[in-house]
């Protein structure tokens, strides 16, 4: 769990937050496809070589798994984290192998307060997944919902609607 | 694996199939949370019943790969199935609880065949995951790369570009 909770007003558009160092590793990889996504490439290394993918890789849906994991140690906080409604443009663009290292960058892109539940906000961010090289290897653009610290002064002080 | 591989050519606009039947449990909510999504109300009961989900629900994550799951046994094949570039739009609509069974409907948007490479094609398709009741869980908007069965005739004639 991070050190510290990040409330609604904690968070700002242009603001970037890069953390996560995960190996991914052949038995992990398997482990995963064999429970969900038990396609020949991501099963086998014999298998996947003979495919475009040219050898074992990690299922798209691990990905996303994996860096779920980094966020839930790393960013989100169970004090102000209330959860997602969902993302767009999930782009898988390259493949994940054995013995890649993944770290996560998270850039906001806006933040909104409720209207309806000012105590909560939702922000909109970019996430991208990096290899050891640097390289995008999955992104998306996430909404996640936000605990705020305080309300805005004209409600708290018995104003607005 | 399905007893028939889908080819570009057997996939239509308008289209829907449904397939799955997977029983969720508390067992595997917690296994999938403790490796990917370690947020108390994937985790424990008792922790789930103290948020607004009012118990143990399972990671998005999860039900993502749940669907996977029962999109390789049913739906995609080895032969024709060739991978996805990401999603659009994915929602989580509903939580979804132990002792929920789960099935997918998917419906064709879009079936397109390649320019540069006519051997294959991008089909563009709803996905909604469903519960015992037929509410609507997960939804997504995927896109899937096909293997064509042919070329187009004045391709294969020698013709086209």
């Amino acid at each position: 769990m991070p050190a510290q909770p990040r409330y609604l007003e904690d968070i700002e558009p242009g603001q970037t937050v890069e953390f996560g160092d995960r190996l991914v590793t052949a038995e992990e990889i398997v482990a995963f496809a064999r429970d969900y996504d038990p396609q020949p490439f991501h099963l086998d290394e014999a298998a996947g070589a003979r495919t475009h993918f040219g050898g074992l890789v990690a299922s798209g849906w691990h990905t996303a798994a994996m860096v779920m994991r980094m966020l839930v140690d790393e960013y989100l906080h169970p004090e102000t984290s209330l959860g997602s409604p969902g993302l767009d443009e999930l782009r898988w663009h390259r493949p994940v192998r054995p013995g890649d290292r993944l770290r996560v960058r998270v850039t906001t892109l806006e933040v909104r307060r409720s209207q309806s539940k000012p105590s909560i906000g939702i922000v909109r961010q970019r996430l991208e997944a990096l290899n050891q090289d640097g390289e995008v290897v999955m992104s998306h653009v996430g909404m996640g919902m936000v605990r705020a610290r305080t309300l805005p002064a004209d409600m708290a002080a018995g104003g607005g609607a």
